[in-house]
């Protein structure tokens, strides 16, 4: 192989999948560009943090560029991919500039999707990026102060009425985040109104919460939201999402906060190379993660339809992307080598965790279900022990503790302008 | 006074001023109303750490309902005053609500002005609000960015070129903070462009920085700059700035990003009152901080201009709006109590800082004048020691010691969208 110049890498998407890719191919003899159109990796699974003014967005986002600072093989490129090349080994941005690859891992993740009711986006915002969720914490923040602000009991009760649609793990720990900070944090800030008589309502359609998890836990989640307040309405069907309330098949509920927490769908990585690919717009990749017939394209993370070897689908979690990235890593650095890939893909379950609340979170791998205070902490520990950068590491360990031991949350912060924002009674800025 | 229904007293702004003024009523028999457009106040003198990523916006502002909490006499609404309606003795808010009061204090503060160019506005923002410092770092990074990305060497220089209009305390800071933003945090985070060739050019019109300070200390923070490679013309006036650059009386400097630090205009509080003002739109004040002929309205801090007993201007500082409250709040306590106003209001200067750089301020106290490490010392101390809450001290505290052994800077997010960027090139959403 030393007559082949050095093999281009174009790794697209600098989460979990991408990131993983790029540094478990450190010292593989080959050019490597990381293409992300946010300057920043995010630690998703604690968005729900800054939704709910708990942390920081920089205590869960690192710049890529740090992360890759070392890495002498890496380069980084902020830029938006709008479509591949196959035929010339080109990735196209959006400003026509084209990345030639020799390897193309393609790690562009999901958001949310509607059910082709786009027309909700604007009244109930998912939860997916940093400015879904300093929007969210915005209009949850606003509803209290134009609660306060109010004469109209229905119109107050309203504006205090959080409706959360869906009851995957998003769901549950934005009900339980959104019960704490009205229960805890702001309980004595406010004079007319008080916010310890919020309602917040979780939505699911389906007859349990969590249907990732074992039935017994699904209960567990409901009775803990059930006794911190939220009330959980399971089958459920949300039929309408305007500026006023939500509408269910059976039910009217006024609500002038919404928040989306139901439905996942894959970015656009198949389409963009042809890949076949599941109803939500997963990549149906082979087993060795590439894209049938273009062995040198690869498909991870939450954009990509990978089945376990029992034949149950891979979840979408930080730990499944990090393990494909370093399977697809492996196959890169073999071929460098001159040598074959590895065998198949083979994702190890390290367990899967939630958490509900303050003390209270849910465990299960293999045979152990756990729930509660000690579950609650190795949550904490699991989560802290990820987040990659020892700073962060630090502040988010302090913060959480100071918000453990005072119930206070000190990122509750109104900043920016609210576009789509259906109440402009009070200005922002 | 039995006979006399409790006194309301509405505060507008909850600045250093108009806090203080609440807080400093705490005891006295009154119901307090504090009205800002902002949930939080916020410690505008570390602005410039939040424009360039050393800190998080919540680092440096607090709820202002946190703040008054356990304060019953006090009340928080968010809201945005429009006028006052000095014959029925009300406060108008823009949505129509009237707030009545017998005691009127108006701390709302101070912007930048353009000297009658506001178009310029949007291509040279200046550094008031945490919008401001959010829109500033998202120019700053992406520019760095955008120069990685170009093949053009004159664009490129052209954007690692940082203009910084106005050599007072906020323009020295924000160069310093740029100097060394370049020079460290970003050093080995590019591969095709270097971030310590970075231009960073302080254009003052005066003969000298910091025209607050002595002249040997303007001439030590020229000095320190221009060190740490910061150009500094002094006598430079700027007659235009535009999306590619500014124009000097005698130059033109081709730069994409332009910070202005320059010009002070009062808010139109003096106007809500008919109160005479000066140039800058200051209120006139009688000698106890109230409006001649409105003994029951006081202005205060950056919207009033006030004389020391020696005949010079009383600083726009926190200090002197702290001191400004107080005075206010004994006055108003003791008429309460049926007694004379206490004397004249008389500042007290407790010295003059600023920062230039890591390991560099100077002080100026009396006949003291102080430079070089031991004054950057006493600076982040008594910084830190005046941020109010206990949290946010000790996590500043933490988060500056680290940026000072590491040189790093965690808070290097690109969020939002900047509408009035000109240069689209590179989406950031």
């Amino acid at each position: 192989m030393q007559t082949q110049s050095r093999r281009k890498v174009v790794i697209v998407g600098a989460g979990f999948g991408g990131l993983t890719t790029a540094q478990s191919l450190a010292k593989a003899d080959a050019d490597i560009t990381v293409v992300d159109r946010r300057n920043f990796h995010l630690f998703q699974p604690l968005l729900y943090q800054v939704a709910t003014a708990g942390l920081n967005p920089s205590d869960i986002a690192w710049p890529v560029r740090s992360v890759l600072r070392n890495q002498a093989n890496a380069r980084v490129l902020l830029g938006e991919v709008t479509a591949v090349d196959k035929a010339a080994h080109d990735v196209v941005l959006d400003d026509g500039r084209r990345l030639p690859y020799d390897y193309l891992v393609l790690a562009t993740g999901a958001t949310h999707t509607y059910f082709g009711h786009d027309e909700w986006a604007p009244v109930a915002p998912g939860l997916k990026r940093i400015d879904d969720a300093t929007l969210i914490r915005r209009r949850l923040l606003l509803a209290f102060e134009r609660a306060e602000n109010s004469d109209d009991p229905a119109l107050r009760r309203a504006l205090t009425t959080f409706v959360i649609v869906g009851g995957g793990p998003t769901g549950v720990e934005m009900a339980g985040a959104i019960a704490e900070l009205a229960q805890h944090a702001l309980a004595s800030d406010f004079r007319s109104i008080d916010p310890r008589d919020t309602r917040i309502m979780l939505v699911e359609g389906a007859p349990r919460l969590l249907g990732a998890f074992p039935e017994s836990l699904s209960e567990v989640a409901r009775r803990e939201l059930t006794r911190m307040g939220v009330e959980v309405h399971l089958n459920a069907q949300v039929i309408g999402c305007d500026a006023r309330g939500v509408t269910l098949q059976k039910d009217r509920i006024d609500a002038h906060t919404i928040i989306w927490a139901a439905g996942v769908a894959a970015s656009p990585a198949a389409r963009w190379v042809g890949c076949p690919a599941d109803r939500a717009g997963r990549a149906l990749v082979a087993a060795d993660l590439s894209v049938p017939g273009s062995p040198e394209i690869f498909v991870i993370g939450d954009t990509a339809s990978v089945k376990t070897v029992q034949g149950a689908p891979v979840p979408g979690v930080a730990p499944a992307a990090k393990q494909a990235g370093q399977h697809v890593a492996a196959c890169i650095r073999a071929e460098i080598r001159g040598k074959p890939r590895p065998a198949a893909f083979r994702y190890r379950n390290f367990g899967n965790l939630a958490t509900i609340g303050r003390n209270s979170a849910i465990i299960h791998y293999g045979k152990l279900k756990m729930s509660g205070g000690l579950a609650w902490w190795l949550w904490s520990f699991a989560h802290i022990y990820f987040l990659i950068g020892m700073r962060n590491r630090t502040l988010v360990a302090i913060q959480w503790f100071w918000n453990y031991l005072s119930f206070s949350r000190g990122a509750r912060l109104i900043v920016g302008s609210d576009a789509t924002s259906n109440d402009k009674a009070i200005k922002t800025d």
